[in-house]
This record gives structure tokens, sequence and C-alpha cells, in this order.
């Protein structure tokens, strides 16, 4: 993940000016990310991110003002990362009903790779509650940007509410995926006879 | 949340036999839930969680083996206490789909009123990753079983993947509705005018 290149302010985050340096941070960040996995956040300290990078501590404050703005601009590549897996996978799709299905399968595809894309964005609600929100905002406000674009291939008004929605399904079908180890094939299954259905034509008959 | 009896048996936990036995575990319970809420997990020690319920240390350990023992009986009384919360709001339902609405319903309001459930649950990921999966694999198995009851009136035969779209949805729009800290009719709306129509018709027009 080291070539995704956060350009956005953060909070007590020093975005650095050279190539060289973004280099040196992202060691930092990786490091820091393979011991949050690990060891989980609170018992990772400034000095293991540094140990294991190599780096020495004051390198550490020359981009960050703590472990929970490092914190912040991991779960802001994680959400660069997801955005351009994302588009990659649904560029060449030409209706909105394919779009969503490339979509979910490519996420679900991502989560089965990198099962700590859960810990790391929902264990930021214990990290600072304000990053957990502003990623999933920042995302549902995309997804609905997107929604509202297809007009009347949507069959509600409210394209926030049913973003939300989708980021539900898909984080939680892709949990399955995850619980039980499924392979592609069982997640194509999946996806194409329940979630689909569901997108189509709704889950249960109006009585 | 006191009321709430727990009688499954979880590692390190060591359920009372008496009365007054329960009314000491859980005074110690919700000391630690407040100071997880407040402090989060690992900046809480048992000294702490011992000194708020005016226990001493000696106390807690005739219940629980450590800190993540306790952490384990929280998550299963709120797991208790949601499908108690869902099953008093859907016991008059007639038809499967009103279920679901009053079940999402119940579940918004749930979290609204109690916004931690979150931190809880999801935060049991960073605290012992089985927690969260035994938490969401018996609560979509418990799903699975009243889906599979209906029959004809569910239109997909994965009953299981279903309910966890199910979940998704209802765990995400619940979170639209934090956010955005909206109002009882703010939420009836919602729930009305976009999740209940993407479950009975869908959400995509099929090009």
């Amino acid at each position: 993940m080291t070539e995704i290149k956060v350009t956005k302010e953060l909070k007590g985050v020093n975005l650095p000016k050279t190539k060289l340096g973004l280099t040196k941070m992202n060691v930092l960040v990786r490091s820091a990310e393979k011991l949050f996995s690990k060891k989980g956040f609170y018992d990772t300290s400034i000095a293991d991110i540094c140990k294991r990078a190599r780096t020495a501590v004051g390198t550490f404050y020359i981009y960050f003002e703590n472990k929970v703005a490092l914190y912040r601009y991991l779960v802001e590549q994680y959400r660069l990362e997801i955005h351009s897996v994302l588009a990659a996978a649904t560029a060449s799709c030409e209706t909105r009903i394919q779009k969503e299905r490339e979509g979910i399968r490519a996420f679900i595809d991502y989560a089965a790779k990198k099962p700590n894309v859960y810990d790391i964005i929902w264990g930021s609600l214990s990290v600072d509650k304000q990053i957990f929100i502003d990623y999933y905002v920042s995302f549902a406000e995309s997804y609905r940007r997107g929604l509202t674009r297809e007009g009347d291939a949507i069959k509600t008004n409210d394209c926030l509410t049913l973003a939300y929605a989708l980021m539900g399904i898909t984080n939680f079908v892709g949990l399955r995926a995850i619980f039980e180890e499924m392979t592609p094939d069982q997640i194509d299954t999946m996806v194409d006879e329940c979630v689909m259905k569901l997108l189509r034509s709704g889950a249960f008959v109006d009585e």
C-alpha cells in the first residue's frame, strides 16, 4: 500500500514535501500497521514502531504528532486504497447493477486478502471515534453522489440511506466470507444468488 | 441492563450461584462498561474497575479470570439484551416484512439510546477477535432460523447470507441515525422510504 499517496490535510499529520520523506513516512506506517494487527493499538508504543522500522524516534515526530495521528493517516490510506480498488473493478461496467455487483465482489476479495481492514477501520471506534465517523461519512457521501447520478435506475429518492444500506450489506456479507474462509466460487454464488437478488427485487414477499 | 442473566458457559467466567453473587458481579460489569466507554478497554485496569465498583480486587477474580473474560461476559449481555429488545418489538407482527420493519426500527432506537453498543461489539475486534466472531456467527444463525421458518415469504434460498445482509443494513442505517442525531420521525421516514422499499422490491432497476 506504500504507493497510496495521501494529499488531504489531517490533524496532527505533517505530509512530507519530498519523495524521500514520503518513503520514510510510509516505512513507519507499514511498521505500525503490522504491530497494530499483532499486538493492538494500545500495546504498541511509538518506540516499538520506530524500532521495527529501524528509524530514530525523532523521525516519527517529523510526520506525526502522536500515535493517533498515525492511525488517522493509516485509515485515510485504507479509504483511498478501497476507493481505488472499487473504481478499477467497476470502470468497465455499463449499468448501475453491474457496478454494484463488481464493487461488492471487489470489496469482498479485498477484505478476504486483507481481513485486518475491519480491525483497522472499526477499531478506530476505540482509538478516536471521530476517525470512524469521518471515514464513513466521507465514504457514504461519495457513494451517494454516484447513486444520485444514476437517476431512474435507482428505486428510492433517499440515496444517502441507500448508500449506508449498501455499505452495510457489503461489509457484513464480507464478514461471512471471511468467517467461513469461502472460495472465490462460493463468494460468487453468495453474491449472485442472494445479494444481487436482494438488490434487484427485494428479499420479502409483500403480504 | 443489570437484570440480563447470562446462563451460557463463557471462557474465563465463573457464573455465580446466588442472587447476591449475581448482583456483585453485575456491579463490576456496569463499572467496567462505563470505564471502557470513557477511557477504552486498554486504559482501564482491573483496579480501576474495582475502585469504581467499591469492590475488593479479590472479588473480581471470583467471577472473572481477567479483563478479557469480563469483556466476553459484557458482549454476551448485549447479545441477550438486543435479542430481547427485538423479540419484544416484533412479538405482535403478523408478517415477515412487518417483523423486519419493527426489528430494524427497534435496533436503531436501541443504538440511538446506547450508541456505545458499536464501541463494545465492534471494539471486541481489538480485544479478542473470537468474541466478535462468536457474536455475529451466533446472531446470524439465530436470524437464519427465523427467516427459514418463513418459507415462501423469502425470495432467496440462502437465508444465512440474507441474515448477514440484513444485519449489515440495520447496523449501517443505525450509524447514519446516530451520526446525524435523527429524530424518531426522521428515522421512520428513512426506514419506510428507503430500507423497506429495498427489502420489498430491491434498489436498482434491472437493465
